[in-house]
């Protein structure tokens, strides 16, 4: 298989969504051939019938959008670890989808987008800037001065997930699965692009976050992160 | 299986974590006796080491906390229909639980608390407003006061799960799971208690809140509601 997702400066793979993909092929013991394209190229991913990463290529088949990626692994590869336990489990991996996609999101990377300007590709600046301010309706360093607001309330809308893991090691219970992947996506974004900790030092979610980056060999511990 | 749940004015069975515990007891196939208790009376339910309802009696054995209760039915009858779908399924269903607990609980609850005052047993009210005004720090007509903008930022909250359901009938996928009744039990609590539908006549979510209305022979339309 092969997997498209951005290319950062000095190979930093900073891809949000690209990161719960994966991890999500790692969960299913797929090693993929990595793609690395710029978020301005969209015609190297225009095959694929959409403008953004990740997009899987499985043979002769393009598969995009994390989401129905994580499903397609799922039923492709029935008898490798389970990434959502069962037809409920993956309905309610799509609330936590929806919940990280909607609700923590837009404070975290509203606050670092600044940061990650100078850390995406050269070739990408003048296209994340337009792309990042059209979302949010403000300057990069008008979001960047709002900041500590914003990284607070991220903090705060994280607090279902912080209850959850004192009560067991992963979303998924006793093991890791794609519920884990989505959260821990915009955590591994922040690692890449900012030198900020996002999370306070006092945070019990750090624990998991250690956790999640040994996982799978230490994967999402082994790319550069924002200070190298 | 005998079950202990709040006992209402008129019948009304309002108590919002028994309703939890009442759709996992018919996703079981389980109809249990019902045990309906004053909230300010704590004697009776003492045997279960809490305070609070609902509390399931099975044979000697007795099971408190609504969440407890779901894992014990789901060990306890596993031929039965999952109500989480294997191990990933329950630790992700925990995230929900901690997120409708947490985020979406409050802002209802304490919209509603003044409406819900006039309903709940008379023996029982001067215990629920001095509960209420303890856990949000505020009378209940000062509550009341404030409830759009309560029942605006509940409506809001809900926005992860309104995306789901559009995308999928249940939050369970194409059944329903735990999840859902762990959801739909606020609003269940809300169509007990208040005379005011807390979902606009637009909203998606009313669509499958119907669907949850319905299920198991429309048990929890049968119970009188707040316009009773």
């Amino acid at each position: 298989m092969k997997l498209y997702e951005l290319k950062g400066d000095k190979e930093r793979r900073y891809s949000l969504f690209s990161w719960r993909t994966r991890l999500a092929l790692a969960h299913k013991g797929v090693v993929p051939d990595y793609v690395p394209v710029l978020l301005s190229d969209k015609a190297t991913i225009a095959f694929s019938g959409g403008t953004t990463v990740p997009v899987l290529v499985d043979g002769d088949r393009a598969v995009r959008d994390s989401w129905a990626i994580a499903c397609y692994l799922e039923d492709r590869l029935p008898d490798a670890p389970s990434l959502f336990g069962g037809s409920a489990g993956r309905g309610v991996a799509r609330l936590v989808n929806n919940w990280v996609d909607r609700a923590v999101l837009p404070d975290v990377i509203s606050a670092l987008a600044l940061d990650a300007l100078g850390r995406v590709h050269p070739e990408d600046r003048v296209f994340f800037r337009g792309m990042m301010e059209k979302a949010f309706r403000a300057g990069l360093e008008e979001l960047a001065a709002d900041r500590p607001k914003r990284i607070e309330r991220f903090q705060r809308t994280l607090d279902p997930a912080r209850a959850t893991l004192k009560q067991q090691p992963f979303l998924g219970g006793d093991a890791p699965a794609y519920a884990d992947y989505i959260l821990f996506s915009p955590l591994q974004w922040a690692r890449c692009l900012s030198p900020e900790d996002v999370l306070r030092p006092d945070d019990s979610l750090r624990a998991w976050r250690e956790r999640m980056l040994d996982l799978h060999d230490g994967m999402a511990r082994r790319v550069p992160d924002a200070r190298a």
